[in-house]
């Protein structure tokens, strides 16, 4: 076991990407548990695009990482020690301890992890919050009929990718947009979109009316930018549209140029009686139960197909997070801070 | 009783504000009711916002009128002879037979009123379409809860006077937004608001931020433009914003100006998690019995104050509609076609 536990802070706010130099990586002796606290070992660390927001101190849903502080992200971690009654060595917990290698826990914060789950980082993805955003904003917000048409952005992505594929059980038509012929093909033939157009080739609204002929009722809103204006003239009458993230907007320094868009918007939203709802998954907290019930056994049947895109090292973190924020990965990103067997 | 039907038709598309032109007043006999029809003689007609969209030819959720076809709206008419076995002349019915004095009809978008309702024009405005209105998209969307906060804009108006007097009614503290002093000192001292600010006067939003110290949880949109502009940055989490209309756009020829604010109202609606719906009455039609009992029985208690703006004659109908889209009226706009009593 190492000697000392490191972490990477927030060095500086970024001003639009995030830069290596925002991120440091510090080393500290290892920290003994006190009564009632568990030491814990990272495993797993999970990236996701709302840490963009954390490291801005725009107001938002959530505190910011203040400078200095160690970086936010949801881990699975093993109890090394533990002076917590309820926590022996050897479990396996999902925590939220940050960029870091070992952590201190009062206990309160940990759910317990099935130990024989494998690999564990599923708990950070499909199995977890990236799984539970899209399960419950598209069954609570989209809430899919047969034979309705869903468009999934970043449909490669952890979100994307798990929203489409229940779309699909639910029997809906469903459309994803992805960055690149690769992820692309991935999406309509290993997760079984119905199709999935790539964004960063010409006349996407002009692609989607060919993909969508019967316009698009649920609008699973993960990006915003480009693809929400080309999916946003073709939705119909009552379509739904949850919005869990807006990547494509976390590094812009300032708002794109004019004419100002919100009457357009705003009339689409009146004369089609659309609903557009903003959420983070922790409003459907009530839903973890059914949650992890369905999407374990989907899993179990082989209706669900995941996709991880591992990063091996904690000091990898911040190239990941950047890229992550310029659609650079290829599946759910999880770093992997120690292996999971010792 | 006249010899001849007066009826306005729409002569041309406007450009922006409608202009007199844009009307035409016609005279043709009186036609007479062949079988299973009742010949119908206009009492009241209603004036109200969205006829501006049917004027125009974008795409909306109904039908433009034709040019040359006589203009849309709810009217009060009188059975002046009958072929129908269900109408019996000198029945008082709810109809839709737009900016003319006689009218055919086969009896079937006919609604009976009960004839000893005074003044019939109320059928058009606080039991009927704009009622209704408030009612279904202030409880079904907007869902106040006591010591909530409601903003109402076009406070003075059909809609926005229901809006803001059932929300007091709920128990929430109720802002509206009007245009001049005597409307505002109407919609406070007369309606009963907790405050009612004039947009006319500068710096809306720093007074809107005095009325709402706790927030805005409602904002009931049936204007946009500036008023929505000042609301929005003051909704709390969670808020959910009902929208029947956009009067402030109606007349508008391009977008505004730069630089484009969707970004900013996704990341709003994202990080507040809230909830923008646009609706038409028509969507809740099985909420009809419900407000139909309950706003009766508010007004007969008392509860309910309710104010008309009536034109006289129907030659003076595109005069008023011009002048309601400048927001010159004050109260519900009613036309009268001709006296409610012979």
């Amino acid at each position: 076991m190492a000697s000392a536990t490191k972490r990477i802070v927030l060095a500086s706010r970024p001003v639009g990407e995030p830069k290596p130099s925002d991120f440091r990586l510090e080393e500290t002796p290892i920290p003994q548990p006190g009564p009632g606290q568990v030491l814990l070992q990272t495993l797993w660390l999970s990236l996701d695009p709302y840490m963009r927001g954390r490291m801005s101190d725009a107001p938002s849903y959530a505190k910011p990482v203040g400078i200095g502080e160690v970086m936010e992200g949801g881990t699975v971690c093993r109890v090394v020690a533990s002076q917590n009654g309820q926590f022996a060595p050897e479990d396996v917990v999902l925590a939220h301890t940050g960029w870091q290698t070992h952590a201190l826990s009062d206990g309160k914060m940990l759910r317990k992890l099935d130990p024989q789950l494998r690999p564990l980082s599923y708990a950070l993805g499909i199995l977890g919050m990236p799984g539970m955003t899209a399960y419950a904003g598209l069954l609570e917000i989209g809430k899919p009929k047969p034979g309705e048409t869903v468009v999934v952005a970043a449909a490669s992505g952890a979100v994307g990718s798990l929203v489409g594929q229940i779309a699909k059980i639910k029997g809906a038509r469903v459309v994803g947009v992805a960055g690149g012929a690769d992820k692309c093909r991935h999406v309509k033939e290993t997760l079984g979109f119905d199709e999935c157009l790539d964004h960063r080739a010409p006349d996407l609204e002009g692609r989607l009316r060919a993909a969508c002929p019967k316009g698009v009722d649920i609008y699973f809103e993960n990006v915003g930018g480009a693809v929400f204006e080309a999916v946003f003239p073709q939705l119909n009458m009552f379509a739904r549209v949850p919005i869990c993230g807006l990547i494509a907007h976390y590094n812009a320094t300032e708002l794109p140029a004019g004419p100002n868009r919100v009457p357009q918007l705003m009339r689409a939203v009146l004369t089609k009686r659309l609903t557009v709802r903003g959420f983070i998954v922790w409003d459907f907290a009530h839903l973890l139960d059914d949650f992890l019930r369905d999407v374990s056994e989907w899993l179990k049947q082989g209706r669900l197909k995941y996709r991880e895109d591992v990063v091996e090292g904690l000091d990898q973190a911040p190239r990941a997070l950047i890229g992550l924020l310029r659609g650079e990965n290829f599946g759910k990103v999880v770093v992997r801070v120690a292996p999971e067997a010792l």
